[in-house]
């Protein structure tokens, strides 16, 4: 069993809170928000505080408070020598208090409150000063399911980066193809099952190896037509520019080739 | 029961041979190919053919080649009257010859030829001048199991257009995230339950209320810290562009603020 301590009322924390709780090998012992009135509806199956002089004991503390808070209220805890760990995927270690001993536990997924979220869909990115920590860090993660891979801050710092890509930048791309289709009337459902397909392809091909398209096979006469079809600006930008990317990730020859050809 | 014809050996049209002739409902009385080699390993369980003038006689010809020999293919056919449908999600359904009664099948999804596809997730946008035509690529597309979606030549070049987005230029962003985490020498298999969930969000969300991340929460501190991290310049310019697009899209005010918050 291990006991833990939750600080912060985000959708980490609480997406952390729900899955802990339903777990049998481990036991939240207190939830701690400085606005009580976040976490209230949860009194009756949780301690509850918002007051730091009034911490229970617990194996590991969790800050999942917003980046810029975190150093500031790890130095704030009145105590020494415990296990204290923060769920960003920027932050550095060393920015939490050295007056406890350090970890980071960094669930690299896309949390929305209310939507329900199975952990073991969720790799847990961990790290620690200490070792026997990190071994703590992997049972909590194997505790509620989930796979754990121990990375250093340079490697979660890189993580974080590429996740905006996949998932920010990405949902972007959706959106944008949300407006094309809207703007001529039909529905942007059609596309759902392409979506879904392109994010299947990659479990098991490598992103190189899955690329089609006009921008690959140099289709200059589509990659025209879209252009021409392309009535926003920014629109326009991002499709030259993510068209120059494949190309140059793929190795195809810009300059004019006398006869493109089309297999989709 | 349809009879068909096949003309081509390219994705589109090997993925359509293999669902026809798996479907009790629908014959293929012929195969052509311009090259015959290409399509001689199903000389035993087909008529195959490289000879216009020897076209045998169904309801429908399938001209599955590339956008640029469409037109010429079609006028070249020693017929007239028949439905002969293109597959292609650019060309206009007149630049078919109007010898003969014109339509348009054209399957939204990425094909890979040696990758097995099942039809019920591939939407077809279907397209002709006569409406009893249409009625009969209505029913081939049940046939195969596929949703059907009437759309105008206006609609299904937007629809490929918007593919361009969702499928290659998604697919370009996997890639990105794979050259930054593989330069940090860590695994890119860390990332693909959050691709998968990105897709998988928006099945029942808007893109537009799936968003989530730096740019729409305009934290400046985090896209600092990411931008200094890009060292491709490349990948930088599609990081602001991107950022740009979804601050535009979410309305987020670009001037400074006095504290931008974090809440993942």
């Amino acid at each position: 069993m291990i006991s833990v301590v939750i600080l912060g009322a985000g959708n980490v924390a609480t997406h952390l809170y729900k899955t802990f709780n339903k777990t049998d090998d481990i036991r939240v012992n207190q939830w701690f928000s400085r606005k009580i009135s976040s976490i209230k509806s949860y009194k009756n199956e949780v301690d509850i505080t918002d007051d730091l002089t009034q911490l229970k004991e617990a194996d590991l503390y969790f800050i999942a408070v917003s980046d810029d808070a975190i150093s500031n209220l790890s130095s704030k805890l009145p105590f020494e020598n415990r296990l204290v760990v923060h769920t960003s995927g920027t932050v550095n270690i060393h920015d939490l208090d050295k007056k406890n001993r350090r970890g980071v536990f960094y669930p690299l997924q896309t949390f929305s409150k209310d939507a329900s979220l199975d952990f073991a869909n969720v790799p847990i990115c961990i790290e620690a000063i200490d070792r026997s920590d990190r071994k703590i860090l992997k049972s909590l993660a194997q505790a509620i399911g989930s796979n754990s891979h121990k990375v250093n801050t340079e490697q979660r710092k890189a993580l974080h980066l590429a996740a905006v890509f996949v998932n920010n930048f990405t949902n972007q791309m959706y959106r944008i193809a949300h407006e094309i289709t809207e703007a001529e009337g039909v529905e942007f459902d059609i596309l759902k099952p392409l979506i879904l397909e392109t994010a299947k392809k990659i479990q098991s091909l490598s992103p190189y190896m899955a690329q089609t398209g006009p921008a690959k096979r140099n289709d200059k006469k589509t990659i025209h037509k879209h252009l021409e079809l392309l009535k926003n600006e920014q629109h326009k930008a991002i499709y030259e520019l993510m068209t120059a990317s494949i190309q140059k990730t793929q190795g195809v020859a810009t300059r004019p080739t006398p006869n493109s050809k089309k297999n989709n």
